[in-house]
């Protein structure tokens, strides 16, 4: 008998028609002879909705209160789900964060899962139970009610499958799998039949969000078995796992794409220590995500700085880097947001020279001029123009043989 | 400093502006030097909204997960209530009913309070804040999530001021307090100033419904003085308190009028024991709440019984009476739904003979028929024709001088 955690985001539980489904599919799970612990989201918008009322109310709403108004989302989910599932006759229990055991930080909005106490989950399954947790949620020490922050119910379920020894953790989302690009942009992509967990980090991390990179990290450092599904259909998905073979078969995995990027360039900054401190600490004081960070030595004592933002950022980005600009003496600012970024993911190109050399002569056979490189061991990102972006990614998708 | 419980129920607080109006007025207690602690119930139709979830999910809910979810319309808004007040520069917290140790019995969906342990609330008051309470719901000893029946958040509130030993618990709702008959039917009704427990049950029970009973009852028993007032206005409300004096002021208090209510008569009942239990524990049986019950001796060996019910109940209760008539060898049912119930209530009848006299002799004056009749210590009420109750509650109002 294997222990399954399912994980249904808010799209899967939209409605009562979804739930049924959801309760369907989880019976099904459970009738094939195994344990099943649940773990949902709010219902649809159910979070938007009701971060909604609280800024009617106020801009600055405390984050104690804010935990326990979001966390009745979830609440409303596990209860709704829970019955759906008694009524085609199985016994189902609903457990809010902290009746399931989840022990977070004290940091409100933003708590991290300290532990697990299983105690009352394994209770409910030794009687039969189908047990149904909340996402996104805990308690602290003192008793308080936290929530995760955004994407938490994923992070709940691969701790739940950590804490419970679990066999399989299945996520549903609305896509049935991690494609080896988007298959939007591609239309020859094709869906990974596994992945390692680097490799989804990098992509998940490069703009092809399927799974929070939390929850990835997470299920790595306690060897979770993860399954990427879709709640809509019955194909199989992605498996995210660790494989001693995986290196073999592919050296790279995937082609992701960020069009959500923006890049600054200083000119002309004088060669001396400490100056990139200056910059990016006054850029992290402002909570700007800095991405790519290139620097090059273009004349004997100065140097040009590139970076890459998120677009979001780039208003309060030029003006903290004009400021800074005057104090490190550079000469010249410029910016541009019509930028993209291209990047192939692989665990088996450390072993694979060349790799990077390939990317280059994809993108130049179909003319696309590369702005900025950077480099991991088991990843290649280039930046070039926005326009190109669909161009590039199917050139490199074919390059590397991913079209099959 | 005295400490005041304010309640506020579901349409003071159905949007995020009335929700704010609310804080205002929580607010200015508390500048008045108060302790306040505020009880209030899910916004608007929330809770409607939950049960119409669950509906589409299933006819029988499991009463746990039940309130599990509708626990959680309380929690969004004591978040909410709490931030509000937090925007006008005040400190407030809010509690669910666990975390204001509000325990109760064990049975979901009608949970009756226990005990509270006020631990946490009075820790709060002392640092100088604002507690906000969710109303209607507690929990179990096992700490399982508990509400308590529909109107459960009058109950939290005076059940809250007898555990703080509150000065004063204010209802807010949507009149501006108990008048001496329905306004809308008696131009000329009047608002008391005050009212006993007593006056106030029976005339709760006998449908002018402006509290719950059961919190009536509780305030009764630990003397928790109540002040009945509008959300919307600053008007003075009613205060319902014991007072020794009360019963010299007036003989009749108010008069109630119920138009929920239907007739039913089993004609030639053999006069032998037993027989009313055998037709009122069929009825009980069945859930059938059965109001007035007159028994006539109309020949030697048999009599008529007649009962009022709830129209709702009008289908069920003939199926039954018609299987108990042969039962017990009665020979006719008749009913009838076109009927009202008009009351008067006054501690004052006690030690005034002739109270009930004067009421029929208003009834007779404008020719209304009595169909039915009964009275208790401090209350009279009869069953005419429904099309006849505007006139009669007038009629009544005037002749015991309650116009004014």
């Amino acid at each position: 008998m294997a222990l399954i955690v399912q994980k249904f985001g808010g799209s899967s539980v939209a409605n009562p028609e979804r739930i049924k489904n959801v309760a369907q599919r989880v019976v099904k799970t459970f009738e094939a002879g195994n344990q099943v612990v649940v773990v949902v989201s709010a219902m649809g918008d159910t979070t938007d909705d009701l971060i909604d009322l609280a800024k009617q109310i106020t801009d600055s709403p405390s984050p104690r209160e804010y935990d326990l108004l979001l966390a009745t989302g979830e609440q409303i989910s596990i209860a709704l789900l829970t019955m759906a599932i008694q009524k085609l006759g199985y016994k189902a229990t609903a457990l809010t964060g902290s009746q399931a055991g989840i022990l977070t930080s004290d940091n409100y909005n933003k708590a991290r899962i300290l532990n697990i106490d299983s105690t009352r989950i394994l209770k409910e399954l030794k009687q039969g139970q189908i047990v149904v947790v909340a996402g996104f949620q805990g308690y602290r020490a003192d008793g308080e009610i936290t929530t995760l922050g955004r994407g938490g119910s994923d992070t709940t379920a691969v701790a739940l499958a950590a804490a419970l020894k679990a066999d399989l953790c299945e996520i549903y989302t609305d896509v049935d799998g991690v494609y080896s690009a988007d298959p939007r942009l591609v239309p020859k992509a094709q869906k990974l039949a596994k992945i390692s967990y680097d490799e989804m980090l990098e992509l998940a991390s490069l703009g092809a969000v399927v799974l929070q990179p939390r929850s990835v990290e997470l299920a790595k450092q306690y060897a979770v078995k993860l399954m990427v599904r879709s709640s809509f259909s019955e194909n199989a998905g992605t498996l995210v796992w660790e494989e001693s073979n995986m290196e073999k078969d592919m050296i790279v995995t995937g082609v992701a794409h960020d069009l959500n990027t923006a890049k600054m360039t200083i000119f002309d900054v004088p060669d001396i220590p400490g100056i990139a401190f200056t910059l990016f600490s006054a850029l992290a004081e402002e909570q700007i995500n800095v991405d790519m960070i290139i620097q090059s030595n273009s004349r004997n004592e100065y140097n040009d700085i590139s970076f890459t933002i998120e677009k979001a950022d780039i208003k309060k980005a030029i003006e903290i880097v004009e400021k800074v600009k005057k104090q490190i003496g550079a000469q010249k600012i410029t910016f541009d947001e019509e930028v993209a970024k291209v990047s192939i993911v692989g665990a088996g190109m450390i072993s694979h020279p060349g790799v990077a050399a390939k990317m280059f002569e994809a993108l130049a056979k179909d003319n696309i001029n590369i702005q900025l490189i950077s480099t991991s061991e088991i990843k290649v990102s280039c930046i070039i123009d926005s326009k190109d972006v669909e161009k590039a990614v199917r050139a490199i998708h074919t390059a590397f043989g991913l079209d099959k």
